[in-house]
């Protein structure tokens, strides 16, 4: 992967004018462009602009719609459901993210599911934004099966991302961004090219038991962390994101790879709190400050590897790419160039 | 651990006398039994009625406060605040979740962050009595400092539970209760009482790192399920139940064997979410059991043990104790029986 730098803005704008080359309008190409440029600008190349030209093929065979007419459905004077209407997955995103801000303004608290989605990239930018505002977030997403249940052999539920913001008044809010599978399978293709085995830990055969053997793991199904820990907190992520929000969920999802032309109905869950109800700006960095303090004094197991908070890594991407120009991958934006030169 | 059956009513009625022997009133004292014998309903004995006794030790030193005057703030529509005083760990759970409800009857949604409080028990007894009411839950809490930051070699954060429910109109709930540490320390006790290795996930020696040794492991720190995921989970459930509520975090908590008569401030947080605004019974019924039923039909790795649902051995062991009586450790029921008898 070779990555060069460019400058915020253009970034922003080109991953804007290509969105709108699929049909997007403008101010929906931006809105999508947003999360897009906040994952690569956060060092998540895999969920940034390089998304534009997968989403781009589902938008050209009708996969995803490329105008679509999301509803909001008000369920409760702190719930609302949002029916995305198979749109882009980033613009149902930044949708229900504004509407669960709305909420929370009214009663400190708001909820959002959203139905009908596609994948909406990493969950960290929605985090941010909602940190910036005063927000406490809870967010998570269902997605493609691709692990088994605990104890099982057949791919039932799917590697479901979960994520949470709290904010710091003026300073670096928590930012925890995570999928429940051990390792990304990425990891186990790259132990099979190098002739390595693999943790016990990682993944099983596709018979659900756990290998070593990276090519036997890359035929079964990825583990989650903690066993039946982590198969419990996927169908939590599932059952808030898919069922309650009247998305598909399980192995009623479709698959984005065999069937790119179907609708996912994909589910997405937001819950925002407003922390200006709970205490000052001073109060909350206080707290915030001391708790990173508390873990920063930490000793280290390794002295070279000092103890480190969830979001501190990205940040300090985010930070270098606002002054320095966002890094992203050039073959991603070869793809944005020649789309918008068209 | 010697076990026998107790009828439900019977266990319930001593557990309230016993409670009141250490100065609880009774209708705080039988609050504060419902938890404990639906925890022993569960087969969670370790976090049932067997925790009056080392409840009661801290009553008795001053260490929890008998009559508590908890005081409930309200926040905003959707959130309230509640100062335990210092309470019994479980009536603070249960005002929490009480008041809770409350505010999800009028909002959809309803958010209380708990200060001030002890040991609350075990989470399902929680999200299951939510549950029955029609309430999805999220409801976590901190403790005690045991376990290192990802990567460091001192204890800095609780094995915080955490905890999550979703109603079944008619049929068994889902119910997943964990914390995230891989295994709790009894089992790396029960590996060197057998001479056995241990997994090098399980926990870390002293000096932070990873260890198959049982008796390193026991003087070092437990390791969270994925390492630095669950590490962020952990923290998650400190910000939320802790830091966000005014209570007490991470080495701020004051330890219950190191200072029993100190008060620990230990913090909770509660979300409920009325799932009756999200569709009827029947559509949530439809849903929970397909949902379930692609969960069950999995075919299994070992077909002796089938794929389960989270909360399904509890809710099995909650019906039997219905009917054959709660089994419960014949240490626990002694104790209760010695103080009532005075």
């Amino acid at each position: 992967m070779t990555l060069e730098r460019v400058e915020q803005s253009r970034l922003t704008e080109i991953t804007v004018k290509a969105l709108q080359t699929y049909g997007l309008s403008e101010p929906d190409a931006r809105s999508t462009a947003e999360i897009l440029v906040l994952a690569d600008m956060f060092g998540l190349h895999t969920h940034g602009v390089s998304r534009v030209e997968s989403y781009g093929e589902r938008l050209d065979l009708g996969g995803i719609k490329a105008s679509a007419e999301m509803k909001i459905e008000k369920s409760a004077l702190a719930i609302s459901k949002l029916d995305g209407d198979n749109g882009i997955g980033p613009l149902v995103g930044q949708t229900a993210l504004k509407e669960a801000m709305a909420l929370a303004q009214q009663t400190g608290v708001g909820v959002v599911f959203a139905r009908g989605s596609n994948h909406f990239g990493p969950i960290s930018p929605y985090a941010f934004l909602a940190a910036q505002q005063g927000f406490a977030s809870f967010i998570c997403s269902n997605a493609t099966t691709t692990i088994a249940p605990w104890g099982g052999r057949d791919a039932r539920l799917g590697n479901s991302p979960l994520g949470f913001g709290i904010p710091n008044p003026g300073g670096d809010p928590f930012l925890l961004d995570m999928a429940l599978s051990v390792v990304a399978r990425a990891k186990i293709r790259q132990a099979l090219q190098q002739g390595a085995a693999i943790p016990s830990t990682w993944a099983t055969d596709k018979e659900g038991r756990p290998t070593t053997d990276p090519k036997a793991a890359l035929s079964g199904f990825l583990m989650a962390i903690g066993g039946h820990k982590g198969y419990g907190l996927a169908l939590v992520v599932d059952l808030l994101a898919g069922l309650l929000s009247g998305a598909s969920y399980l192995t009623r999802i479709q698959s984005w790879v065999d069937n790119p032309e179907a609708p996912q109905d994909l589910g997405h869950f937001f819950l925002l709190i407003d922390t200006a109800r709970l205490g000052g700006a001073d109060w909350l960095r206080d707290r915030m400050e001391d708790f990173r303090g508390i873990l920063h004094d930490t000793p280290a197991a390794d002295p070279a590897m000092p103890v480190i908070v969830p979001g501190e890594l990205e940040l300090d991407k985010y930070r270098l790419a606002q002054t320095s120009g966002v890094e992203v991958e050039k073959a991603s934006m070869e793809h944005l160039l020649e789309r918008t030169a068209r």
